[in-house]
């Protein structure tokens, strides 16, 4: 089962390294990290490389496919090689996934439209440019299509599609493998829990850097 | 305030991942990511790269270190040079973390001799060989050094460890910029709440590759 997990510059690491620590424990993981050209990109704030083993064109038929998110998707939505690689591979694909803004991504490649799909709370409304109806839950499958919300988001939209792959129990053991049993020290990860303050404060920094 | 975010072959991508993407987040956060020498070091399973900009020697005094596991940590428990720094830079640090089995090459600098400590949870009777005492706890402050449990709970570490540094409402915005309000489609992610089944079953795969 080959798994290709899409990356580029200026994208957030978290977006693809959630799902892929779940994914790559799949049994029968092929999990390839594909960029434009193989080699490093760059994270959205310039920190971290991450280095891709395969160029998109050496990835034509992967299983499933997650597309992650970042300031830097947005040029993405532009971009006809990635755009024809992501309506390539979705015609084989068993999933088509995404995390965050890379939902942004699939919609300008067309495959969102008439789809309820997710992404990063503060980007909710351009889902609509797509043709795609917004929700805000976190994990949302429409068939084959996964989108999920932001950044975090990926880990609890990886171990469900573990689930749908492989079963429940093999789920379970992934999350047990990553001891993921979250205790977060706040309850402000949605804009629906977070103090009013704290999402004024971020709209209006997300808002400057759009 | 510098961060340096430790990373070698071997590693577990997520260990270090979740909590950059929280640290990076920080008011004046000057992140890096360092290695015995600058450039890519591969994860435990060899299917990502991750680039270092700096050498080991190159960041001599960060207000904050991360140390994150993997397989590769093993190693790092009798590697002199990560050790010596381990020790030089616990001398001048304002907080000195791990991640998983990075608490184990903590250990072996000697730096929880006499604390609790938690680490992966197969792993917790090791800390024992350190002067540690084991804690089930999934973030554990001793004074200035913080152990966090299993690969995802790095996430939790550093949104505790952000409140700390910048106080809880920019705690609140990270969480919120992350979108993380978990949650998993299962409640397995401890041994305590896992099936009998699925704990037995990582148990023996863990001792297969220990």
């Amino acid at each position: 089962m080959q798994i290709a997990c899409f990356i580029y510059d200026g994208i957030t690491a978290l977006d693809i390294v959630g799902p892929y620590e779940v994914l790559q424990r799949l049994p029968g993981a092929d999990l390839r990290f594909v960029a434009k050209e193989a080699g490093a990109v760059t994270t959205d704030n310039g920190l971290l490389g991450l280095v891709a083993r395969d160029a998109l064109r050496d990835v034509t038929a992967p299983d499933i496919v997650v597309v992650p998110g970042g300031w830097g998707s947005r040029a993405l939505e532009r971009d006809h090689e990635v755009l024809d690689w992501i309506r390539a591979v979705h015609t084989t694909s068993t999933w088509t996934t995404s995390v965050c803004t890379g939902s942004l991504v699939l919609g300008a490649a067309g495959v969102l439209d008439g789809l309820e799909a997710t992404t990063h709370w503060a980007q909710l409304e351009r889902l609509r440019e797509f043709g795609a109806t917004p929700t805000g839950r976190r994990v949302v499958p429409q068939g084959k299509v996964v989108t999920a919300a932001g950044v975090s988001s990926g880990i609890d939209m990886a171990l469900w599609l573990a689930a749908e792959v492989a079963g429940v129990e093999w789920a379970q053991g992934i999350q047990l493998g990553i001891e993921y049993d979250p205790q977060p020290p706040f309850d402000a990860g949605s804009p629906d829990k977070a103090p009013a303050a704290v999402v004024t404060m971020l709209r209006d920094l997300f808002a400057a850097r759009a």
